[in-house]
């Protein structure tokens, strides 16, 4: 399972102690060098692993991702970003890489430094603990509220057996735009770096860069992809090897994308926005956005109430400019809304599509071709909880 | 208090039904026509009682305001528009006015048809009970989920004892945006429409259009002015006499904002967020909106959680172009973050500036001179048992 999943990849997860008493370290290495490709968050606000795993990612090659859970090293200025390439630093020192070949990753508290004495022994022991079978060892070391691991593993169709292994945390600070919260692919296919991204790009802006917990941009989302060729199976420019690569990175992205979202935060019930008939995709996706982010869809989606107003409301409020009186909304297969006004249904029906899974909430513009869609999960007094006092 | 405190105005507020057991209709009425001015929500799903008052409101002239509770009469279709022309002209028959005199709002669930039987009764039944001190009364009378009534009276410097009256309701779908929630201003000065729609424009941008319980810009925002001219003070063009008159229309309206986001569905905690040193106001009031409507600043906002990460990180996803390396955070006057990095403070001392009333969230960006605010409440388990079922 997970990242070890494909051939030429070792994994180790630790408890290093940044999050007492729980696995807080994770560490994925190549056995070789390989093609890398990653995206990385639009928030102005940028984690200093951003900062560095940028440089690093540049060149198109790494040989091994270190993700620390517990502390963002966001916010934390220079000292910060010193402290990202020394962890950089260890991680290349105990493999015998170069430093430039590692990917550095964090997430958890904001403004907080890194604990880098911990961090430093969490290291060594992960790298004396790495294994062809620590896939799910390391996807349980990168979690913060998250309640349970987010793993899966897609076949290349027609691969000869090379696969993509994926793990992912998410649960809060979750609206990726551009990239996701912290995701990692391996590959077992040998691609080189270019078509790497091209197919990263795709399947996350097809999966991750469409959910939402709570309409906040991280500081430190991140998704990569390394590819160490050791199944023989080659993608070497268009055509269809490379679809069928990108084909299962989309639907190992895709099944990470909706394991987050049904696990975020306070989270008991995940929604499909889907917006038809807008003028063009752009449309379609601030439509679907402004839906999925609505506190007020949020709370009816948790209350099991097809309140489909609380739709329309966000539509008209998105900042696309619709015609209301040609707007239907459906929750699941019941026709709810019709030409902005309540269409002739049973409530009681209306009510059973909100317990669907997931709710199925479509949006039908009149206005022309293009489709969006977003997932979004319900707004639960465990959100409330989980968040009010999330430092302490 | 509250609209009739003006001379010239009489109000009443009774219980139609629509909400069943609650006081539910409210009437004011001038006791001759009058100039008028109003303001309305953005919102493409806008209303019926919206796209009638707007017909009736554009001479600028008006003789009476109905409002009902209980049903939005948003998301109706024809017949709620014709639904909303029928309360305005059982309105009018009642007064014995021009029905081009009356302006209509409604609140409440979206979706549904107004019961015309109970509003027309419940009409009729507030003509007689119109009274010169029935102000309060009404201002009950159009609440929804407000735990409280909002009203207020302002007195217009130099004027001779002409005032400002005003009521309003809030709590929930708040994010006003060129408009508000329902919010209804007296006068007894003698003010022309053109001068009262740009004191009303004015007064609005700078109190009612600052506030968000949760983003939701509603379908049913209003505003709206009606000035008798009965107090004799005139106000005929620029000058002191309209700095005076917009001055106490800003007061009343910044008084009612901030009642309305104190009583927001679910609020215990009120949060001015500053924005400073942008590079023009368009900038900072972007920002200092993100940062109001962040569900992950609002959950810290309701523990008391002084994580300024999140009020940065916010800030780095507004779509502005921010130097992160430049901006200090305060929360009241203690410096939490500085250069985009954690300031040396007291988590105590900070801890106590998140117990202030209203708590004080600045920005400092240090990239130009505008600035901008806004006044948010945090969010609360009350708000999803407020929402989860508000139909039900």
């Amino acid at each position: 399972m997970s990242v070890t999943a494909p051939r030429g990849f070792r994994a180790a997860g630790v408890a290093a102690g940044i999050k007492p008493g729980r696995p807080d370290l994770a560490l994925i290495v190549a056995d070789a060098p390989c093609a890398a490709a990653a995206v990385f968050t639009t928030n102005r606000a940028q984690a200093a692993p951003i900062l560095v795993s940028k440089e690093h990612v540049a060149g198109g090659r790494a040989r091994a991702v270190v993700v620390n859970a517990g502390c963002a090293n966001a916010g934390t200025g220079a000292l910060g970003l010193a402290d990202a390439r020394a962890m950089g630093r260890a991680t290349a020192e105990g493999l015998g890489c170069a430093v430039g070949e590692v990917v550095v990753a964090s997430t958890g508290v904001i403004g907080v430094r890194l604990p880098m004495d911990k961090v430093r022994t969490g290291i060594a022991h992960a790298v004396r603990e790495l294994s062809a079978d620590g896939g799910p060892v390391a996807a349980r070391a990168i979690l913060t509220t998250d309640t349970h691991p987010k793993e899966i593993v897609a076949l290349i169709a027609g691969g000869g057996g090379a696969k993509v292994g994926a793990m992912a945390k998410g649960a809060g600070m979750i609206a990726p735009n551009m990239a996701t919260m912290l995701a990692f692919f391996t590959t077992d296919a040998e691609v080189p770096a270019a078509l790497l991204r091209e197919a990263l790009v795709h399947a996350v802006g097809d999966s991750l860069n469409r959910i939402t917990v709570d309409g906040d941009t991280s500081t430190n989302d991140m998704a990569v992809v390394l590819a160490s060729g050791a199944s023989g199976f080659r993608v070497d420019g268009p055509g269809p090897a490379f679809d069928a690569f990108r084909d299962a990175l989309t639907e190992a992205s895709r099944a990470l994308a909706r394991m987050i979202v049904g696990d975020g935060e306070g989270a008991t019930r995940v929604a499909e926005v889907r917006i038809e008939g807008a003028r063009n995709a752009a449309e379609a996706d601030r439509i679907a956005r402004t839906v999925a982010e609505s506190p007020l869809v949020k709370t009816a989606l948790h209350g099991g109430d097809p309140n489909w107003g609380r739709v329309l409301a966000a539509v008209g409020r998105s900042g696309v400019d619709v015609d209301i009186t040609r707007v239907d909304v459906l929750i699941g297969d019941v026709w709810v809304c019709a030409g902005g006004a309540a269409a002739d249904y049973d409530e009681d029906v209306a009510h059973q599509a909100m317990l669907e899974d997931p709710v199925r909430l479509t949006v039908r513009l009149g206005s022309g071709p293009a489709t969006g869609w977003m997932w979004t999960c319900d707004f639960s007094r465990g959100y409330v909880d989980v968040n009010a006092h999330y430092r302490s």
